[in-house]
């Protein structure tokens, strides 16, 4: 390995939880060295101070978050708030693979951005989700990727098979349950332990969490054709994972035999994408930390519904994981680069 | 309170959770005596040492849980499996009032029973939601209560407004999110605390539920027409709680107004049951250890349905405290007699 | 109970835990009723905003908190931070009956305030854990009593009657496990569920926790000697509950026959204290919620050591519940009036 | 890496945690191959619904647990309970590298073997703890090894340098917090997630867990005389990791300089044992899936004590990281091969 071809990555955002996940999947990877960490405020504190797992990284001195200080890396990866990294993208030399964990260059159309985000969009990018079809080729060589949102990753996963394969009619229904990680490391009264601990809450309801958009792109580009998606994220007590909960009503003579085949068509050569076996399902136990999807489907006859069930930890897959999963693409490396299939349990 | 009228209660299954949670009702019930204390197994023991947070009645011995031990109060809670309540219910005198907190005799068709459950059914009884429309009525001077299931109870009370108000179209669809006291005290491996802790898993999707056909059975009820459920139950790591999101199409015409209109005035007398004011969304810690129902209401213009949250603790209201207030209501007590209407939190 | 008397009781910093936690007792009490919410900030917010299980009390605002708004109770409870009670207190009427959940009135000795909290000290109020032996006596119809800290009541009840009685060396050591509410809902990262959730950690370590002093202070006057006290605090995933585990040296010729007659003897009449029977061990769940402590103690001939562990709940026998315990006793009602003595649990 | 040696490597007792733990640290190990996974119950099944989160392994079918099943192996790792592993490592080839992550082979007092687990010792193996003074040494080329507990393991990293520098008297106190995965996957009612969740408990208590003679005696070693030790082990709500609290009465002279100093060079070069910075105090989050010990040291003047808190992750330093690490010293390969510095936070 000592011969092998290695880039140097910043990245900036590095003492929140995106950022921080970065940081602990770059320490395995043979390929990519993390050579810097930034961040809008703590410039100047040791990382162990803030990121007290990242061991190895403990010394690392927190740079500022600006293009300046960005500009000399390999590559670049940005685990900002929306809005932050269209600034500084813009500004970082063309040549530079620049990774984007936050929204801003998610959607395509800017109306929808403007409507959900507010302000002017800054452009899209390709957009880090190799397993869509089709979408694996725009990242190879790509020098700008936009990394999915944790929720749309675990959604788009777990019906794009059924509505590209016409199993189920296009309005769905998703009822997700995330860990409270998702929701950033900023300390707000409601995401306080005490609140949070034997307790779940939804929250965004109503069609208003602004990764429904990012959901109704997604689908309707596997699906050919406009797709509805009633959305309602869930805070469980837990810190990690997404348990999405997805359903749509069955068209005409789907039964569980051909919804079963055509996940497991879809997903046959996804490294990172696992239907279980049958009578299993995900837990968010089973990928804590790891880069990998459980999925299950079910045919409820009665009720003349499809559901699919999605595992995913929302820092690994859900955002920190697909970073490093596009960068290899970009880097012409095998995909699966230095990317755990392993979760940590119990 | 020394002239009071007081009745004097036997609980079998009083080492579960279910059982547990009515003795503790009771410790606070000023007409209620908890007489005596039975189970399966157990018998012979404190229940001190099996129920430690009973501290009133840690030296009650646990009787066993026959008919003839359990013929001398006045009233008799059975929390045991399904199945058991049966062939005891069937041999206590007719003057004693039994609560049955299990689903025995909760279905009212005897095929749906045995689809579900199987066996014969050993026969239906007042149901025991007195919030569902026409039901109190069934309740008051009843001699035998089936007590609603945990699921049902948030479920109903989360959609029939709806269904009965022609708001949305009578296909439901149902993620609810569970504590893992729902399902019971037995030592199984999936419900060790290291599996549970830090992860969410869905179980009985597609359908295949038991708590599906009372849903269908309620809502269909109040709906005066046939109402399909489908309905994907959760664990999630805390004791208690549930939090069940709902969602149907809405009819032609539906706005945010109208839906909010209708379940105010659904529930504007029912003590129990609290529509959060608009903003405020249900968790699950604010209703731990009571009584009470919270629920929220949104409409969701773009994918055009209602959603629903509501949030119950299942050994309460779910449970345990339905027991309770289904025993005031055919006592002829006040219907919130010994009942909390505040939630322990944080 | 229509013509017993009650008192009006005004709650300051009523939108804290703490604060929350009478509000909530207050709702069982039948002589003591909730007449008016305060807080430092949030005023003119209903209170079912920021305490959503306070159901019955939701529609209440919040008033200021200062003595003008305080000063029309027959009993003011104060659940403020330290230094904030002691400027109220000081101009509320004499005739007031005036309970402080904080610390500005618990430390006899000016030196020790200063050295652990700053400044002057404010004065010294009775005591208010009545389990204290000659301490009961000092609270009835006295008007202003001094709540003690969460960690001081379970220590001081684990280990009094061992020092009392000479059965230790006036050395302890004092390890106890700390729910999160403990530390408040200021919202700092190091308390975001994020952070707690799936961990354990030391804060304070090394003899520098402000309740250090009122320990020894307890101890010292339980031993009738002074007595050292190594505290370690340390804070576990879950929102509500201390485990105290204390231990000093064994004195010659103590054995563990011995060590249990002293508690035996120590808790015999005291209706919140309980000894287990020999082989049960305290959990916190057992007195959640509940005004109760649970004690066990064990002799450890080896290491030559006596072992005490306790479990109470901060919130409530840890602060609220030994609020209106006070209470109870300065207006001449029975001591147990309106505290629950059964734990939520599972 | 291709040409790189490699040794296969069977687990047995794979569906436990202890051996799952082993099982995903062999995944990214680049020298050792998971050839096959065995189990006393369970043969036969799919390892895919045994440990869901081993998912490159899913495909693998459990092995029977006995000498001859596992005897083709260049590395046998066990994990059962006390008792099995003695009875199969009898009949396994000598040249076989055996690792026992029980505690068949720990202890080196036959008596004291006898007096806490029963029955005959069956012989002492090279203690698997390599940061204990002398101990290295005694692995390289070593064909059995005894894996350390999980507990002694903290507590001797705690204590070690201390009392090999006579900082302290040789009587210590510890009280340790552990997650649940230390009391095995067997399904005991006490540890059902709603019995562990939102709950602190103590256990053992009095000197009695078995994991008492194995921290004397490795203490014992490090001060070159007798050290008593006081332990208690509580049960918190996570499923993985201990922090310990160490403490210990200061010998004459020293101070928190003194006590740093000591630590600082007894850890100086170990790759998996970290002294904090001063004012950082240890989180099992931290450790969670690494091989690492994080440390702090404290010094109470008040009390006279010396306070260590170390965390670990109980199954990665504290079992399967610690076979690992013990296998990489007795094949001659770099210590750290394979085993992850890096905790998953949050």
């Amino acid at each position: 390995m000592s011969d092998a071809q290695t880039w140097t990555v910043g990245v900036t955002g590095a003492t929140g939880y995106a950022g921080g996940e970065v940081c602990r999947l770059l320490a395995g990877h043979p390929n990519l060295r993390l050579a810097g960490v930034h961040a809008n405020s703590s410039a100047g504190r040791r990382l162990g101070e803030l990121q007290p797992h990242l061991l190895p990284f403990a010394d690392m001195v927190v740079g500022p978050s600006d293009a300046d200080s960005l500009a000399g890396y390999d590559v670049v990866v940005l685990a900002l708030p929306h809005g932050e990294s269209a600034v500084i993208a813009g500004q970082l030399p063309a040549e530079t693979l620049v990774i984007d964990c936050g929204a801003d260059h998610r959607l395509t159309d800017p109306e929808a951005w403007s409507r959900w985000y507010g302000g002017v969009h800054a452009g899209t990018w390709p957009y880090g989700l190799p397993e869509l079809p089709g979408q694996r080729a725009k990242l190879e060589d790509a020098k700008r990727i936009a990394v999915p949102g944790c929720y749309p990753t675990s959604v788009t996963l777990a019906l794009a098979p059924a509505l590209a394969a016409g199993l189920v009619e296009p309005e769905v229904v998703v009822v997700a349950a995330s860990g409270t990680s998702g929701a950033g490391k900023s300390a707000k009264p409601h995401l306080l332990g005490s609140e949070v601990m034997g307790s779940v809450s939804a929250y965004g309801v109503g069609g208003v969490h602004r990764h429904t958009p990012e959901m109704i792109q997604n689908l309707s580009q596997a699906a050919g054709a406009p797709v509805s998606v009633s959305f309602t994220p869930t805070l469980v007590p837990m810190s990690r994972g997404i348990l999405a909960t997805c359903s749509a009503k069955l068209t005409h003579g789907t039964d569980a035999q051909a919804a079963r085949a055509a996940y497991e068509k879809a997903y046959a050569d996804e490294p990172f994408v696992h239907l279980l076996p049958e009578g299993q399902w995900p837990t968010t136990a089973a990928v804590l930390g790891a880069n990998t999807v459980q999925l299950q489907v079910a045919v409820d006859p009665d009720a003349g519904r499809l559901i699919v069930v999605a595992a995913v930890d929302n820092l690994t897959k859900g955002t920190g994981g697909a970073a490093i999963q596009c960068a290899n693409l970009a880097l012409g490396l095998p995909e699966t680069t230095g990317l755990p299939l392993i979760g940590v349990a119990p």
